[in-house]
């Protein structure tokens, strides 16, 4: 168990040397090794450490070894429906338990309960947040084809069944109702609606899943995919007082690093002995000209070997979610996934999950809606939001510092786009920004897409 | 006080004998006339019977009377803001407390919470249920002329100071975002969007509210808009062990009318002994096809006449709320206002304040979503929810009568606008749709457009 991590030690670079995962037979070997009345005040210690999960209990809905026979043959059976790359990866986020207590894709009734107040009420009166619709489309050929079915199987592309959907409902598909209350727009150009929903079929089908086998994307970067599950049992195991965690979409700058270490500190001050950072990258769906999750991760790599954070401290794994670009009902949806990783502490920037607005010339949301909407969220009040404070580039000492209005002429500020740009552009940000290894990565990822001819490569931007 | 009375009595049609409206005075002589132990005693009852308001007291944001002169003074030097009609009718609902616990325009925190949430968080950390916002719009120019003032006087169009804003908070108004989660479409079209908000400023101003004056129309009908402390008294007045609310927007047909003695009847064999109809038609802003309150009034006091609803155990008052045609959204506000009312019974039909799309060829919102989303809303958990049951015209029987799927042949359904559409032109509805002289109004009110050349008059429609 001591060589088991999920840090990037810095004498071993994370992707040349694969982290093994924790299993469960680990942890129970582990717990045996302890005397029994010991154990159970471990457990009890453990247990009062870390946050509970929504609703008292992680949902697991993959299907245990001994019975993904029988089920797989029962699927066989059944009515298909077949699923795109974003409703797998919604099955994955379902399957582990990040939506808890959601036991599959939504319901009617859970539908318009996220939809009118971004939360699920509960049989015991108590109410858990959950901002974004968690749903599966079908057409009117699929509904014909299920017809009187109470079940039916979700297949991949290849007609595989994965899981089996039961209890099944089958209602409208509200889109534009859908698309205006989880984005406040219906400007043509929203990236997830594009890929998911203006091509989507006009019914929803929601029941209880059963996932025949634990989801792998057999891209190398499986071993980063922790469950919640297995990040709390990782969490555990470092003996962590408190979990704070950092979503991110994009590449980590110095900036970035400030603000966790900063962060760090503060949790210090307050008492705690053992603050973890949970690094949590979104490894779902995002739009074209973000960058890809394999070079990301690349680039985060590169970031730990050159000691920015401490591995002692800091758990990096993949949140296996789609990005939805939908401000400040997104980061609901990001900080409550994250509540039930065991995560305690939500660290919220400017303009989170923001995004330009797709038609005019402005940001989507105001930039400090997302935290004031994160601070008043029914179902979020267990967790406590840190607001971001923010970083920006010192020019007098040559390094990313917290903004100080004073000498507001001393600072720069590099965006996202910004960054980009620069990266796209072969050129050098300010020294400090960002360490060099991280840079060369982005700028390697530019270069690829002009190398292998990608058509997606947006023109030199002026930055 | 015997005279006193908000019913249609048969013997005395509503508009050419005034109803008192109830005093504060009168209701101290009353209090006065018990012992000291009987009138406590008869104050927890009465207290006990009735649905406290939301926050536990209901609002008064009327300057008492000795303090006006004063108040008065004091907005004179203050920066003014002009309020438009439908501003003016939402003050009305704010300065009553059919808002309750709310105390004046909303602040950005209000509105934020009202737009992702519907509801507001109390500092007690319960919540009460708000769907709508209830805001003020200013312009860059109102804006820079209020400059660092705290407070500001509204005003109405011909520059008199009616109420005093305090503590203001300025913040932008996020047009498209408040439109989209409210009516969860941006489609052009929406009459209120198109009243109040496309040409509105870019800016909302929020804070306490001091009403200089009660709020008066001076239209004829003031007499009729009880407030929801006036209800309450009229109620307990009444003796309500339950109070139903039916809010309406329409002309009331036979089908309304079998409703609520249908609701009242069910409401008895529930065991209550003196259930009170609160028959509430909206007062404010409509759309310009639907029929206007003046007329509506006067249809509804032919129905009284008439005696298809029984006068001693109805109550008809106005209430004051611009429409918004929201749907799902706003019928919660509808229910959440008539709780401050003091109805503890609210009946819900298909479609509640919904409408046609106003681009496409469907209806705005599923028909069913209105009760579902009603029954799962935070906040109302107190108010009990009667979902319609559907009446249309049953042929076999020359009436109106509770739709029988199993012979749904012998039904012929009248929606509102083709009962429109049919007075329009002239036309008759079955017999037994609607007492021929709650009819007649309807048909002199559309010859009225032709008389008076109204260019409102849509052309003559086919049903």
């Amino acid at each position: 168990m001591a060589s088991m991590s999920t840090v990037f030690p810095k004498t071993s670079p994370f992707l040349s040397q694969p982290l093994t995962k924790p299993h469960k037979s680990d942890s129970i070997t582990t717990s045996i090794s302890f005397p029994s009345r010991n154990r159970s005040l471990r457990t009890l210690r453990v247990r009062a450490r870390l946050i509970e999960p929504d609703g008292g209990k992680l949902v697991d809905l993959v299907v245990s070894e001994p019975r993904r026979r029988e089920k797989k043959h029962e699927a066989a059976d059944l009515p298909k429906v077949r699923l795109t790359v974003i409703d797998l990866q919604w099955m994955h986020v379902l399957s582990e338990g990040w939506a808890s207590p959601l036991r599959g894709f939504m319901r009617e009734s859970e539908f318009l309960q996220t939809l009118h107040f971004n939360l699920l009420n509960l049989d015991d009166g108590s109410v858990v947040n959950m901002s974004v619709p968690i749903v599966l489309a079908i057409d009117d050929q699929q509904k014909a084809l299920i017809g009187e079915s109470k079940r039916v199987a979700l297949v991949d592309s290849d007609d595989n069944p994965i899981a089996i959907l039961n209890d099944i409902e089958i209602y409208k598909h509200p889109k534009e109702e859908r698309i205006a209350r989880t984005w406040g727009t219906t400007a043509p150009g929203l990236p997830y609606v594009e890929e998911a929903i203006t091509n989507a079929g006009d019914w929803l089908i929601g029941g209880d899943l059963e996932v025949l086998e634990p989801v792998k994307y057999n891209d190398g970067l499986d071993r980063f995919r922790l469950s919640p599950f297995e990040l709390r049992k990782e969490l555990e195991k470092r003996g962590a007082d408190a979990v704070f965690a950092f979503q991110l979409r994009n590449p980590v700058h110095n900036g970035h690093a400030l603000l966790m270490t900063d962060t760090r500190r503060r949790l210090l001050e307050m008492g705690y002995k053992n603050p973890i950072l949970l690094l949590h990258p979104l490894g779902g769906f995002t739009k074209a000209d973000d960058v890809p999750l394999s070079w990301r991760m690349k680039q985060h790599e590169k970031v730990l070997e050159d000691g920015v954070l401490d591995p002692k401290t800091t758990v990096v794994s993949i949140f296996p979610s789609p990005m939805l670009y939908a401000g400040p009902t997104e980061v609901q949806w990001h900080a409550k996934a994250r509540i039930n990783a065991g995560a305690n502490f939500y660290i919220v920037g400017r303009d989170p999950a923001g995004m330009g607005h797709p038609v005019e010339k402005r940001d989507l949301y105001d930039a400090d809606h997302g935290k004031k909407v994160l601070s008043m969220a029914p179902g979020l009040e267990r967790l406590n939001i840190l607001p971001f404070r923010v970083a920006a580039y010192d020019k007098t000492q040559g390094k990313m510092a917290f903004f100080d209005p004073s000498r507001a002429q001393d600072f720069l500020f590099i965006s996202g786009t910004k960054m980009r740009a620069l990266a796209k552009n072969r050129e050098n940000p300010p020294d400090g920004f960002m360490c060099p290894g991280g840079w060369k990565v982005l700028v390697d990822y530019y270069d690829s897409l002009t190398v292998t001819g990608n058509t997606k490569l947006p023109e030199k931007i002026p930055v």
